[in-house]
């Protein structure tokens, strides 16, 4: 897409630190890093989110995620890695354009997960969870 | 794994608020949700995380957590969805089975992405770039 900041670091007309390329994905680190080595895999093919993506691009930028997954952990010492794709704005995705970020984890960082917990009620989760499913299609 | 929770649920030994099965993945509710819908896809084969899954597992992990993801969305009336995938403790894993988050989220639902950023230092980035390109394999 012609106005896509990703679509642009992909053809090399925005620089980037590159981490990996192949045929179907491009890493770079991010440039607001959460921790250092923090790196953003996106699939060539531009699609929005992971709801719009074609299933051939979904299994090769999984695949390539490992990949780079095993390197980042390696390569920078972590503890752990969190795996990350945020789906639309009220989710945190800043950049339309999918992608799924990899960010080393180490002792006490100081990233926490989530605490807040939102419970069920008086079995509402059994209406909620047949909704879900009838929508699995 | 005999003393695995999750290879439990899968087995049926552990009740859950199932939400999707197939041969390959098993989905259903968190028990301690940061939204009402919150969603784990536990593929059947035990892996302990991302890095020691084989490719197969993890395709098939990808295309369903796509069809749940798409399933939450509409089912919650989400305006957006992460996909979250903690491996090792230090990463927020708590069960060693491996695992993906699907969490809806809304507007103003009190959620935040991690403010916290560590930028580089004087080109630092390279080095450890050069680091992890050595260590993807």
């Amino acid at each position: 897409m012609n106005d896509c900041i990703f679509c642009k670091i992909i053809a090399g007309e925005i620089p980037s630190t590159k981490i990996y390329e192949d045929e179907k994905v491009f890493a770079f680190f991010s440039t607001a890093p959460n921790n250092h080595g923090h790196t953003l895999v996106v699939p060539k093919k531009h699609s929005r989110n992971i709801m719009d993506m074609d299933e051939q691009t979904l299994a090769d930028l999984a695949l390539a995620v490992q990949k780079i997954t095993r390197g980042v952990y390696e390569g920078t010492k972590a503890d752990g890695v969190n795996i990350i794709m945020n789906n639309e704005a009220s989710a945190g995705q800043a950049v339309f354009h999918a992608h799924v970020h990899i960010i080393p984890r180490f002792k006490d960082d100081g990233l926490k997960s989530w605490e807040k917990s939102m419970p069920y009620e008086n079995g509402e989760e059994k209406g909620l969870a047949a909704k879900i499913m009838e929508s699995i299609k």
